[in-house]
């Protein structure tokens, strides 16, 4: 039997894994213990603090349902979910920044022509979104898959909208020859992330803000490429320097300028990494 | 706008808690978010990785509910109630050391007389209890509340037989005036910690074992004095170098000879440190 010791415990619980087949969960386990402990030790957390913790975890677990994450949410506002995006992207320079993905994106969305709408009745100043997709050589990407999504002038997804039929706000199209793109769509606004579960909760107590800067979703693939998940920002948002979840990059911002009366445009080039 | 390569994303997600009114909270969260960060940067998590480790709390959240504390099982098979309990616990040489105080306790047990019956029922082989409570200059404590529970032979307490009316293997009874105490019971017995949900899934992946060794809990209160929570283990138990929940401390292993046909006993002497 081992001393049980504050640095004997952690060596203790790492060893005790050491069984596990797969070398990766190991690591991965071994790993999370290790900081895990030295979170403990650091602070340390008394009893009454980590019974609260074990409540706080709870009750985000029992806040998720078929509509909801708020494990991801959790992960959102902890900046855990764009260290992983961080740790992952060691890109070559030129390429487009990832971002977060989000909770709302909806696999099996509606195609959509090139020129054509995506907004689908969401409600917003319309606006006319174009770009080029291409890849870390320069070369344009003929036929690369966009899948774009966004709320609406109320700061909502379809997803949000329990009573709505279809979808409004999202859409897949392709690139053309040239590797040019162009959808309809509305000017995205900001909003709130949700905030009446315990992440907002958590939020509150450390008078933190909840509104995300407005942005559109990309999510592009091409043959040959690294799948590409990132946003585009509006440049003049107030909220651009207080992202709750920390998903913007500057060189993901772009203007979304007038184009006429009532009219916005944005203009976007791609660029993805190569991986054959 | 800040980077938010790696190192900046994790500066910039703890000053984003620099508003925390509670400056408790604000070290817990700061700790945490360097802890969290650290855990992903170091282990390279992919995306898939990052939505596994997301799917697995969500399921351990929900699986708690009125008679089942998932997040506290998860807490203790990786170490970290142990851990809290270690760095706690700086007591002063010959002081009872404690361990964790486990998801089986009940408020408002019975109240047992000196020499009563603790077991109330429960199945297994007798057991008289006696010892002493003293404190860290060596004084008796007359008057002490010891609380004490304990599983069956079958490996179960009382709280995990639905059908059971009233309590068994549990009670709670005060110290005489020269500090000793005395109980009737049964020989404790090892048992598997709950395996059937999340945590018991981490369990089979990586191959641990899920048996406690036997014991007998006891939470000790005096005026003046720190309150123990720990077990007394079974010598000779061979689970005593695996226990899932990393409770066993050596000092706290005790013989359960025989003492007569049929019959068991058990002596301890508990010493509390004094706070005041």
């Amino acid at each position: 039997m081992k001393s049980t010791g504050s640095d004997a415990l952690v060596q203790q619980v790492v060893e005790r894994f050491a069984d596990t087949p797969d070398p990766r969960l190991r690591e991965i386990l071994g790993s999370l213990v290790r900081h895990l402990h030295g979170f403990i030790r650091e602070t340390g957390l008394t009893e009454r603090e980590w019974m609260q913790g074990i409540e706080f975890l709870t009750a985000v677990g029992q806040k998720c349902d078929d509509r909801r994450q708020e494990f991801i949410l959790l992960s959102d506002v902890l900046g855990a979910s764009m260290q992983v995006v961080a740790v992952q992207s060691a890109r070559a320079p030129g390429c487009t920044e990832s971002t977060v993905f989000g909770p709302f994106h909806v696999e099996g969305a509606p195609q959509v022509a090139d020129g054509g709408d995506v907004a689908r009745g969401a409600k917003g100043t319309p606006c006319t979104v174009r770009g080029t997709v291409r890849d870390s050589d320069g070369r344009a990407l003929a036929g690369a898959t966009l899948d774009v999504w966004q709320s609406d002038d109320d700061g909502l997804y379809d997803v949000q909208r329990p009573g709505l039929q279809g979808a409004q706000g999202r859409g897949v199209l392709k690139s053309q020859g040239d590797g040019s793109f162009r959808f309809e769509s509305v000017v995205p606004v900001p909003y709130p992330i949700p905030t009446d579960g315990p992440v907002g909760d958590l939020l509150r107590a450390s008078r933190r803000p909840c509104q995300r800067p407005a942005h559109l979703h990309f999510r592009i693939q091409a043959p040959g490429c690294e799948t590409l998940v990132t946003h585009v920002f509006r440049s003049g948002d107030p909220h651009l320097d207080a992202d709750p979840v920390f998903g913007v990059r500057p060189s993901l911002v772009a203007d979304w300028p007038a184009a006429g009366p009532g009219r916005h445009e944005m203009h976007f080039d791609f660029v993805l990494q190569r991986i054959d």
